[in-house]
């Protein structure tokens, strides 16, 4: 990869300056290994965890150091953020340890729970109507009018800097580390990890790990220039940004190895894996890194690599769907629909055959008429817990082969 | 409280023998300040994460130092167990770190993830129909035909002295510590950790937690002999224990402090605030001390209070339930009944008046006919997600003002 000019470049002097300012308040976060990911990959996984930094996220490091470096003036002036999510919740608490006015600006969309979350650090919230454009577009008026300091999310120089200090304990914790996985939405996590580490100890590989469905670095790199993309709809939602910043792009071009797009759904079922095996809980976008090597999209055998958990602040609500659709996609709960004769002892025959063959029932509906044809028509929905879609296959020929008519298996 | 006589007593030079053995494949898990119950309950609240232990749960510990116990003839007759969850893992995974046969009963009406994952340590599974007692009385079949060692779960010294060594690493990392709270099933983890603690630093205060609904050692404390409940149906499985131990009856008389108890809606409560606020998961039973901390059901302040999360071993399909019944009794969701009349505009209506108040709709079932009385009976029934319990009460007096009949408000 070429050499790209970077404009503001950042020192390792400045991480290690960044790396005293934070041990005041950000912690130093676990470093676990996963078993699990790990004989998967036939690699030794290990996850930074930054899900369990205060905030429930990485942002933290970034907004602090920032708001450390603003003068005393500044400082008074206040500061401002637009945010629906991790940001939001990192400058909030920045400005509160500081003793400084924050002003964020937020979607209305955003969910209560990231709000209360944000507001409970003291933050002044200003709910904005619409998505995250019009917050925006309110925080550069309200900018405007009261010449405070605007915290941009992932694209400068302090922000990076203090992202960085993630490396500096990465490499503390696994010093013969030999890869690294990090996920992108607009480059500033990325940016700092890949300075640092790449300056420290060039032998280890970095790799991005963006949605599909927001995969604006990606194509960036790849084309590049950088490109602005019209939709950006993932469930990763905190890394969905249509446009990487300038400053980051020049970062990734430079620092990262290779960048890797994994799907929502691998995503979702990633967002999984940690739960129950690692129990821990990430969001969409900490769990990037877990689907590019839960999905092999990386071409590494018996290394050390490390994967970075970037955040856990998911609405329950959403968890609840997620838990749903990756066991679904997996084939750990199927649905299955059977006609049936009107006639008794049926119901009781089918559930014999499918606890035989050790699958859980979770929910029946037993539906007579109804929405199809003939009136005598009589349907089975079943909802049940499976090992996998062998499983689930050898429970539909079971029933096939006693004569019932499986009509639909719908995920 | 008076000392009681034990016959076979915990000495702190087994704990740290126990210690250097664990060395080997236990991890020394870390203790986590909680700002969010160091808050609610004006103490500092740190949880000493056994959940991100190896196999989910402090039994490793156990197992694997009882085991290390064992004679070589002893091991070559291989061990049995009988759990249907924590300590088969345990058991299972200290087998094969020792390279000795494990053959571990299990109720067939374990969940299917429990068994998958015993299995996935390579110990011999026996399914058994039926529930607990049925697998517990194949396994002592099995014990007298092939003559093998039945780890016990909790009444076992050896068992017993292993968890002991989570007392040690406390005391390293909080010197000085106040008080612990510990979940209590048959005892044996409070046993270990009791004893260790109060001969190492008698000052520091002791609490046990049991759920109300399987609260054996508690009853058998008060009344001071063992009482053997006749139903321990309880979101704690993990200690569902009808009958305590006699060594960890003991153990409890002479160093618990106190028995505290939760109710399972409190149990669930608290499930759900660790993975929001901490981000970790945790089952029913390694949420107990953090819900005697939420519930406010011990009466310390300023002090530096751990609470014992024991375990993650919970199984998502219960998770997903889980978080929508914390959801709906704490108020942040919602369900609501409106009798409509059967005429165009009024579900645009009621979601105005909906979003207005902030509230997001989660689901919205419109149904037309169906129960009622009058064949012109319309129905529409709102699920939404609320700040609390004011802010439904909010909605529900402007959907009433506005002439709208709020049937039910069902939980």
């Amino acid at each position: 990869m070429e050499t790209a000019e970077i404009t503001k470049n950042l020192t390792i002097a400045e991480v290690y300056d960044a790396k005293k300012v934070l041990s005041k308040i950000a912690r130093k976060t676990n470093l676990i290994k996963s078993t699990y990911l790990s004989e998967i990959s036939s690699n030794n996984i290990f996850l930074k965890a930054e899900n369990l930094q205060l905030t429930g996220s990485f942002k933290l490091r970034g907004a602090y150091y920032k708001i450390s470096k603003l003068s005393e003036d500044e400082k008074k002036k206040g500061i401002i953020a637009c945010s629906a999510g991790n940001h939001a919740q990192g400058v909030a608490l920045a400005a509160k340890e500081n003793k400084i006015k924050a002003t964020i600006f937020i979607p209305s969309t955003a969910p209560i729970s990231k709000v209360e979350a944000t507001r409970s650090y003291g933050a002044d919230i200003r709910l904005i109507d619409g998505v995250y454009d019009d917050a925006y577009n309110e925080a550069v008026k309200f900018q405007k009018e009261t010449d405070g300091i605007f915290i941009h999310p992932f694209d400068d120089i302090d922000v990076i800097t203090g992202q960085g200090t993630i490396a500096l304990e990465v490499l503390e914790q696994l010093p013969n580390i030999d890869a690294i996985l990090v996920p992108i939405g607009g480059g500033g996590l990325i940016s700092g990890v890949a300075a640092t580490i790449k300056q420290l100890k060039p032998s280890c590989r970095v790799y991005g790990v963006q949605a599909e469905r927001a995969c604006s670095m990606f194509e960036s790199i790849r084309q590049d220039k950088r490109i602005e993309l019209k939709n950006v709809n993932t469930f990763a939602d905190g890394t969905a940004v249509k446009l990487p910043g300038s400053l980051t792009f020049d970062y990734c071009k430079k620092y990262v190895d290779e960048i890797i797009t994994v799907t929502d759904d691998e995503i979702a079922s990633s967002v999984l894996t940690l739960m129950e095996k690692e129990k821990i809980v990430s969001e969409g976008s900490g769990a990037l890194s877990c689907a590019a090597v839960l999905y092999n999209k990386i071409d590494l055998k018996d290394k050390n690599v490390v994967a970075l958990i970037s955040g856990g602040n998911i609405d329950v609500n959403i968890l609840s769907r997620v838990i749903n659709r990756a066991l679904l996609k997996t084939g750990r709960m199927c649905n299955l629909t059977i006609e049936l004769l009107d006639k008794p002892g049926q119901l009781k025959d089918v559930s014999a055959i499918i606890a035989e063959l050790g699958a859980n029932v979770i929910r029946v509906r037993h539906n007579q008429g109804g929405e199809g044809d003939d009136i005598n028509d009589c349907y089975l929905k079943i909802s049940m817990e499976t090992r996998d879609f062998e499983h689930f296959e050898a429970i539909k020929k079971a029933l096939t082969d006693k004569g019932y008519n499986v009509l639909s298996t719908v995920q």
